[in-house]
C-alpha cells in the first residue's frame, strides 16, 4: 500500500499471515481484518494456541512425529501393536494414515525421499533411527507406504536394501484404482496395476 | 480424528486455524502444520504480532478504520483532503480504495448497510457520526461508495436523505464497464448503466 491506511502492527500481521500455505496476500489481509473484528473470540485464542504450541512442540524422537510430548501420543499409545511400524515420507502422511483409522500400527517419518538431484541423501532423512528400531527387535512388519512417485520408489527400494539379513516383513501399499475413481481419469500405469493385482469377486 | 496422533496444544492450532477465512479443516492442518515445522521462522513471529495486534487494535472513533492507534493512520494523515469523504460499508473497503491510490481523502466506515429484514437499522451504523462530522462543517464532498447491491443502495438514500439542507455534495461511484471486463458476460443493469453514461471518445 502506498499510504498508510492502518497500524504498523496490523500490517506485520498481514505480513505473515500471507506466508501461511492456503493464504496469499489478498487473502491474508481479509483474514487478518476478520481476526481483528473477532479480536476476542478469535485473534487472542489463536495467538494464545500459537503461543503455546511455539513453547511445547517436539518432533519426536522415536518416530519422528510433531507433537508437544516426546516421545509422542502414536509411540506411547500402548493400545498400538508396536509390531507393525508404517513407514511414511512426512507427518501430514502419518495424520492421513490415522484419519483412515484403518490401522492401530506405530509409525516411522522419514522426512522427506532420497533425492539426489536436491542433494537428500540417506543420512538426511530418519533411515538409520528406522534400521536402530527394527535392530531391537521386536517388529515383525514394516509397511512402506511412502507416495508412488520415483524418489519414493527409489526410498522404498533403498531401506529394503538396508534391512536385508533383519527378519523382519517388508511391504508396500497397493496400487489400483481410487475409491469412487473414474477409469476414463486414470492413467495407464494405474489401470496396468490395477489389472495385474485384480481379485475375484 | 479418533486416536490421538499429536498434542492437544496442536489440536486446538488447527481448531482455531480452521475458523480463519480462506482455510478450512483441510488447510488449517496443512498450515498447523507448515507452521509447526517452520516454527522460529514463522509460528514465534505471528504468535507474537497476533499478541500484539490483540493487544493494539483499535476501532477508529473518528472513521471507523481498524487501526492501532485512535484516531487512525488515515484521521491523522495532514497531507489529506478532509474536506472530501468517502463512506463505504467495510474496513476492507476502505483498504480497497487506499490500493487504488485515485484519490487522498478522509474516509467513514458504515459498519454495514441497512437491511430490515436482518434487523439492521439506522441506530447500529456509524450514520450518527457521519451526520456529526459533516454538522461540524469544512466537509465540501461526500462520496457514497457503497456496494451497488440493493442494500447499500438504500443505505445511500438513506443517508442523503438524512444530510437533506447541509450544505454538501453528495456523489456516487459510476456505474460501467468493470476496467477489463468482457460485455458478453456482464449483466443487463451494467450495460444499460454503461450506455447511458457514455462519454465522448
Amino acid at each position: 500500500m502506498a499510504k498508510r491506511v492502518t497500524g504498523p502492527e496490523i500490517e506485520k500481521l498481514i505480513q505473515l499471515l500471507a506466508k501461511v500455505p492456503g493464504l496469499g496476500p489478498r487473502s491474508a489481509r481479509r483474514a487478518a481484518l476478520h481476526l481483528v473484528k473477532k479480536k476476542d473470540q478469535l485473534l487472542g485464542p489463536l495467538a494464545a494456541a500459537m503461543g503455546d504450541a511455539y513453547a511445547k512442540v517436539r518432533i519426536c524422537s522415536c518416530c519422528g512425529n510433531v507433537d508437544t510430548s516426546d516421545p509422542c501420543s502414536v509411540c506411547t499409545d500402548d493400545r498400538r501393536d508396536n509390531s507393525v511400524i508404517i513407514v511414511v515420507e512426512d507427518v501430514s502422511d502419518l495424520w492421513a494414515l490415522e484419519r483412515a483409522s484403518a490401522m492401530n500400527t506405530a509409525y516411522h517419518v522419514l522426512g522427506g525421499t532420497l533425492s539426489p538431484l536436491d542433494g537428500v541423501g540417506p543420512d538426511d532423512l530418519n533411515i538409520k533411527g528406522l534400521i536402530e528400531r527394527v535392530s531391537k527387535g521386536g517388529v515383525r512388519e514394516l509397511i512402506i507406504a511412502v507416495n508412488a512417485t520415483v524418489e519414493g520408489q527409489t526410498t522404498a527400494h533403498y531401506i529394503t536394501d538396508q534391512l536385508d539379513g533383519l527378519d523382519v516383513k517388508i511391504t508396500r501399499l497397493a496400487h489400483g484404482v481410487p475409491v469412487g475413481g473414474e477409469l476414463d481419469y486414470l492413467d495407464e500405469g494405474t489401470l496396468t496395476a490395477a489389472l495385474r493385482a485384480r481379485t475375484v469377486i
